[in-house]
């Protein structure tokens, strides 16, 4: 059966060159070929147990804690062969997390948003194996990490094992932070991961059949289909926007009688929901939600969640009030995992919420251990507390004053080194170092301009005000990810050729140029269609043509060729046929 | 915005009216009527439950139990708007129980072949209401349906209903038998509902990740692999194809060292597995099965199950041997469910495995109580039971004896009345009637043949022997909704011009023509895209070909146009990336 061999052939083909590029080359290659390339390499880069055996002596272990967008953007993009690479995680796949909201009410399958991180790694030329296991202690200082499988079933009580490192990246990520409020764990879904997508759809159809039963009175359904939303965040702001556009396009024409039963409720402490964002978008997005009957109350604080209640507290005024509800989806934030609050303990970080890494993602405290994502946060070490080596190193003369030429020759590597300099700079509206400088010298000819040490010092006293903390988000955590690959990709090079800027308390150059967050912008769908968009530059938009853009940058973001056909797929059914509503 | 107000409504037109045939008539028709259509009929058929109230004294009440095949079909096919209908499954959804195996591997998605009832049923002009509940007990001399809604969360005890009726359709379907095989329960996974499939997916994962583990020998790693399926029929055998394709086409790319470990045994207490097939087919699987590695152990009964290992009894002598197992699926036969036994228990049918109904599916010993599917069998009436009277019926004349002519103006109605008579001729390859009269007098004219009342006992003693249960499969409960929809429709129609077989104990003609089932064939998928399909006629086809008839008739039996574009998407996905292994 000719018609089938040739079939066969390119569905394996398909199957194992996904890629697109090499798609548009391999389609205009004859049959015979084909196959022959499909068999070349069966399973690239994954060097059977038998001939690693010898190999492994040499090469330095990196171990991998976790799969999200942290530890998956550093797989994909890691590429040293010289290096075996040992990925530890409790969950076999990478989730494509900024569409778990679109996954709560069936806009996209959880399978579309999720790819399985053997798939992710298997075409590469290196050497790395994957364990479905969760990390549960980091003993820095033996280098060793103590892991236990998720499942017990069968395995004889040899699901604990032990595994050696000798380069540690923590990207396990951060877990929902309750405020310690009583009754959330008990009472509330949470939105991280795609089983809590997976079950608040269910609850939302099990809300919409249980108000349907025949024994309820208008009471009771009114209850049962009071959606209430903790957390005025991108990710609250948009299950509240997709939660409401599946009521009214789709649920609506399956329970006729309910429509008017449903109300859904945003809770925000703060004063506006999406504060992170532009006013005009907070602003645009709190008109919309009130035109669609969303009630968005901010400036109220939950303070108890009980089986049938949610209580508040008015920040205003201290009023206290109770509702009942039927589902009640808690977004407010990221806590500690207890493995990383361990960890803080263990090398002197405690009481901190995140692991404090300085601007190589490096954890202060530790060798060759790395954190990124939300598990981490990078300490950016302050100018004023280097200012005298700073000025030391830029007075080349030793005259005791740093003219401009001088400080000229320093300037690229303290804007490299201190990211606030030019931030401040910038923020300020000057055009030029000197500007700074001639602030604090008054009206001098530029050339003419030398500083003492103490002068030096109160010009650069405001810059350290520009310090912020990197926001808890996907693209922050990639962005880290890629950066630390690179890293490694090139660690020998750097070693004899650094690239960093210079060493001010030290001697020479730092190996590697600092991690520098880059911003691509930030959606916020607001629902119907409409998604508010904060793009570089300050620049705002919001309507219909931003949720195309929405559309196109979440589909060319997908970590596969299949996640980004079944997610267009998704797409496209949804607007077909609408979201389906059985409650599987 | 006028793009997109037409896309808003275009896709608001294909979400209300996605039957493809009203879809080419739509898409001529201008953009102002399209919406004035889509307005004019929003709740078609759902009326609201103000104006329902007035029409309900009036209309009587049809419930239906179950959302399977069989109640699904008989929704689909009820259209007499004069009656009221109410719906009452723990399901909210259809599910095409065929594919199910196909879903355990992720071959097809569990939400591609599920369609909500309420959108089964909205488009509809009969009043239709659904609630999710479980019927729990049935009271059928007053009429009323103990029912529980399946969540407890927040109803305050109102989760209870009782509902009545006016005719009752049980649909309830079957469980799985375990035949009280000991630990069968607490450790085997079953396939009769999505949740199962899903459940099984994962656990074939967890059984991947686990044989990953580092700690493990090769002896753990084999005990992990090793999947045993219980029952040789077609689930059985599907689902020991599909995992054999899953492990060998896609989990073997991703898990590169574990393919030697992996064992998928086959246990049946037969002779054969598919037995209920043509023995060319059973021969076929069992010598594709044994090149594909598939251990299949017929003659093999399970006796225990324990959390580590599954103890099995040789049927030729009686040695009882145990093997460890990494998951076991238990597909052996359907058994009763609990509120049919207390049924049967309070209708004098005790001890039987299904509710007994008459050949118009009417319960026997309850008015107005019907029964389709796997819960019910037919109890077709003996010729021999009715003999005299048809003798008598048939005797027009009273003459004592039957003369050719006339048992030539009954013989339709016996044969309609009595299938067996038609089935018996048919076996013993008689042309017609009268060559069973024959029979019995020898070799005399045709015209001069008359027969007293033993003889034309003895020329029809054997027939009934010709009388057999119907499978319990999808087609025989589809094919029992849409004839009892049939009935239900023309119920006033057929009770002044009655169209079925002569009453022969009775006077008149029966309101209906018994439900006849009719075998339109039978596929067995055996992996590798191979399928055996046993075609009307004892017509056989094994190979590709039948796997692409396979493909258009499931494509083409889909329940709802979502489904069907799901599933074919599903499949097409499968051919170009292969199977998703995420652990969700």
């Amino acid at each position: 059966m000719p018609t089938y061999a040739f079939y066969n052939r390119v569905s394996r083909l398909f199957r194992d060159h996904p890629s697109f590029s090499r798609l548009l080359v391999l389609v205009s290659v004859s049959g015979g070929s084909l196959v022959a390339y499909a068999d070349a390499s069966p399973t690239n880069g994954v060097p059977s147990i038998a001939s690693k055996a010898n190999v492994d002596e040499k090469k330095k272990k990196v171990v991998v804690l976790g799969t999200g967008w942290a530890g998956t953007s550093f797989l994909k993009n890691f590429k040293d062969p010289s290096y075996e690479v040992q990925v530890i995680s409790p969950r076999n796949y990478f989730a494509f997390t900024p569409l778990l909201p679109s996954v709560t009410c069936g806009t996209v399958e959880a399978r579309s948003i999720v790819e399985p991180i053997r798939n992710i790694v298997r075409k590469k030329r290196v050497d790395i194996r994957f364990n479905e296991a969760e990390c549960y202690k980091i003993d820095a200082e033996n280098k060793k990490l103590y892991c236990r499988s998720n499942e017990n079933n069968n395995l004889n009580g040899k699901k604990e094992f032990v595994v050696d490192y000798d380069y540690l990246v923590i990207s396990v990520g951060a877990q929902v932070n309750t405020f310690n409020t009583p009754g959330v764990v008990e009472n509330c879904h949470f939105l991280k991961e795609v089983e809590d997508a997976q079950r608040i759809r269910r609850t939302v159809i099990d809300c919409f059949e249980r108000a349907s039963l025949p024994t309820l009175d208008e009471e009771d359904r009114k209850k049962i289909l009071h959606f209430a939303i903790v957390g005025g965040g991108p990710t609250g702001v948009e299950f509240a926007a997709e939660l409401h556009d599946f009521v009214n396009e789709d649920l609506v024409k399956l329970y006729p009688g309910l429509q008017d039963f449903v109300r859904i409720t945003l809770l925000e402490a703060g004063d506006h929901i999406l504060n992170m964002f532009d006013k005009r978008i907070t602003a645009f997005a709190e008109e919309k939600f009130r035109r669609d009957g969303i009630d968005v109350k901010t400036g109220s604080m939950v303070i108890k969640v009980t089986d049938k209640e949610i209580s508040t507290k008015e920040m205003k005024n201290g009023e206290i009030s109770s509702m009942p509800y039927g589902m009640t989806v808690w977004s407010t934030g990221i806590g500690t995992r207890p493995i990383i609050k361990d960890f803080m303990t263990q090398i002197g970080q405690a009481n901190r919420r995140a692991l404090a890494t300085d601007e190589w993602l490096r954890v202060e405290g530790c060798d060759n251990v790395y954190a990124l994502g939300d598990c981490a946060t990078i300490n950016q070490r302050r100018v004023m507390e280097d200012i005298s080596a700073i000025f030391i190193k830029a007075d080349k003369d030793n005259s005791g004053t740093l003219t401009v030429k001088e400080f000229k020759e320093v300037i690229d590597d303290i804007c490299e080194r201190y990211p606030q300099v030019e931030l401040y700079l910038k923020n300020k509206q000057m055009h030029d170092i000197v500007d700074l400088l001639k602030g604090s010298k008054g009206d001098v000819a530029k050339e003419s301009i030398a500083l003492d040490i103490e002068e030096f010092k109160s010009a650069l006293s405001q810059v350290d005000s520009q310090m912020k903390n990197l926001p808890a988000t996907a693209q922050v955590a990639a962005q880290q990810g890629a950066y630390l690959a690179h890293c490694f990709n090139r660690m020998e090079e750097c070693e004899s050729n650094p690239e960093g800027p210079l060493r001010f308390r030290g001697s020479g150059r730092h190996r590697f140029r600092p991690f520098r967050y880059k911003h691509l912008g930030q959606f916020a769908p607001l629902g119907g269609e409409q998604t508010a968009a904060q793009l570089p530059g300050d620049w705002v938009s919001i309507g219909h043509s931003s949720q195309w853009l929405w559309y196109s940058v979440y589909a060319s973001k997908q970590v596969s060729w299949r996640t980004r056909a079944l997610v267009v797929t998704d797409w496209t059914r949804r607007f077909v046929f609408g979201r389906d509503s059985s409650r599987i």
